[in-house]
């Protein structure tokens, strides 16, 4: 079945909503973060650890699926939930991004029909359009794939955007015209960078293709944090209530806080897992890095309240140690904690939604975030 | 307290026994595979992972948590247990196999008070003395230390040999008369090469100074396999019955058979996490390079039989997609099957020893695995 938004309860003081998401692997409350598994795994972890840490979606990506292993792997297999190992809803993206930031030596042409660009693994032609990009999430039998889009860098004219938001409208008409698998839900994505006027235009001509859910997209690509804001402000007037809506690659808990009070439902990105295995780790008063001489000898957890399996067993000494010998269980300890930490910020907020007092929470989380 | 070995069955028509070792952590069944932990922790794998595939001793080694992040440290964590949250039984390796393997440019300078080296990771000089070994695990506090001692290359002449294995007594005695934590075991190591008189008057002087265990060093260092099983059976018949017997680095599941066949009650080898990550994997039918484009498509897993979390759970077609794109998760899912392989082999070889058909196991065993 396609999937379904419910939104149960509207902010009173903001835009933020709390939904209930049903998908073909059961429901979830929105609004929620998406670890992603790039490569069909979320990196170090397994379905296991993502259950336990109250996961819902993982986004896998197309682009690297259709590399390695290819999609008919993945199809042959019984599609990517099968392939995986993984029980719950997935979310594809479609290579959009990845064209736009792998793409080697980030040189490609972008063309009517689609984007010729070269392999960031071997260096191989390719050439995706938006029809391709559906054909293979529709092989990778995803929960929710996404339209191909351009995602153009920051900043660009606005005579480019207006171009390039125009051919992103006519590529999603094409993706849509040959998605054609009946139990993936497909969404249309938002572009049109800081300029207002195409954002409500790109968000207007997206919803008229009627899609089951709306993204925003050409945010996280180097814009400031207020410009970003208002790329969400300007969008979410114009789509619908009753569809959810899904902020791309954003994944700072402050943004995560300002986009949620902005009307977004679903988030993703690679921050918890890339920055683990830096030796990151989001807290309550900001991020640490555990290679820090000052944790040598720091037998607390990463935080005395969080609940994740790594807080619960393990001390910032034996992480810090794992780091430094660049063992890999360390880069696996703090993904649990970073993804966790963003899981029950989304659950804080959900609850803040609720009691309507989010603006609350956010100064509060504020107070205390460096 | 100290360990306790019990034997419980000598099987009828090999040197093989059935047994129990008594441990802080708890009794556990002999013959036992004890996977490496290298840096307090073995590789990509939590604690309840190596339970749950039945796993009792974990080896740490001396040498390393020397170096990262040094003894105190984990002292002042409360001990090598409390740091890396193991609450099963712990084996600290001397660090003379360390020294005589990873020092720089294999050089070292032996002198009778200790050997001179240099550090694998940045050149510094380093002394490490029987004395020193015993008291960097005796605050590891470890429950099974192991003696200082040389483990010479192969092959090396009879006189050379015979001048180590008498330092290597001496040493024995000397680490021993600094051992200091009584909740902490110690054994002594039999080194004396392929000359079955050294063996003998290794194992017969190590036995007199009287450790809780005994192991057979200088094996897994470049001998044939007929020459290691040699240096086994010219040990064996000097050890005391009612001590547990510990073959060093030793892995090979053909060469774990040879072990107890020959007495042996304990094993470790880094095998199956290091061939792991090169993504190999232990099979009945023998080892399998995962890469192989064969299975690219094979949608069944390791092996059939095989009751690791592993196999209940991934097809060989995703863990090839994980290695081949040097995801870590792969290697920890081929780690957890090989681990599991060995435990299992022990477990089946017990088995074999209680029904005194250890011999049709081997050959059973032989006829399937290449």
């Amino acid at each position: 079945m396609k999937i379904k938004y419910e939104r149960l309860k509207q902010e009173n003081n903001t835009k933020a909503r709390y939904g209930l998401l049903h998908t073909n692997y059961g429901t979830f409350e929105t609004p929620m973060f998406m670890p992603v598994g790039t490569l069909a795994n979320v990196k170090t972890l397994t379905p296991e650890e993502l259950k336990a840490m109250n996961s819902a979606v993982v986004l896998s990506n197309t682009y690297h699926l259709w590399l390695r292993p290819g999609e008919d792997v993945v199809d042959h297999a019984g599609g990517l939930h099968k392939f995986m190992n993984y029980d719950g809803p997935i979310l594809t993206d479609s290579g959009g991004f990845q064209v736009f930031s792998l793409a080697k030596n980030k040189k490609k042409d972008i063309v009517e029909e689609g984007v010729h660009f070269k392999s960031h693994l071997d260096g191989k032609a390719l050439f995706l359009t938006p029809e391709l990009s559906i054909q293979i999430q529709n092989k990778l039998d995803s929960d929710i794939a996404m339209s191909f889009d351009e995602c153009p860098p920051y900043p660009v004219t606005y005579d480019y955007m207006k171009a390039s938001v125009e051919r992103t409208i006519r590529w999603a008409e094409r993706g849509k015209a040959v998605h054609s698998n009946p139990r993936q839900s497909l969404f249309g994505i938002v572009q049109g960078g800081e300029f207002e006027d195409l954002r409500r235009w790109s968000a207007e001509e997206t919803v008229k293709l009627d899609f089951d859910g709306y993204s925003i997209g050409g945010t996280s690509v180097g814009e400031d944090k207020d410009t970003m804001y208002k790329m969400i402000d300007y969008a979410v007037p114009y789509l619908p209530e009753d569809k959810p809506r899904y902020l791309m690659g954003v994944g700072d808990p402050i943004d995560i806080i300002e986009g949620v009070i902005r009307g977004i439902d679903m988030f993703d990105c690679v921050l918890p897992t890339r920055i683990a295995r830096h030796g990151n780790a989001f807290t309550r008063t900001g991020k640490i890095n555990i290679k820090n001489a000052k944790f040598k000898e720091d037998f607390t957890p990463l935080e005395e309240n969080c609940d994740c399996y790594t807080c619960k067993n393990y001390t910032k000494s034996y992480i810090r140690h794992l780091i430094v010998c660049d063992e890999s269980l360390g880069g696996r300890l703090l993904s649990i904690h970073n993804i966790r930490f963003l899981i029950r910020l989304t659950e804080e907020l959900r609850e803040a939604i609720k009691e309507d007092r989010l603006i609350e929470y956010k100064e509060e989380f504020l107070e205390k975030y460096q």
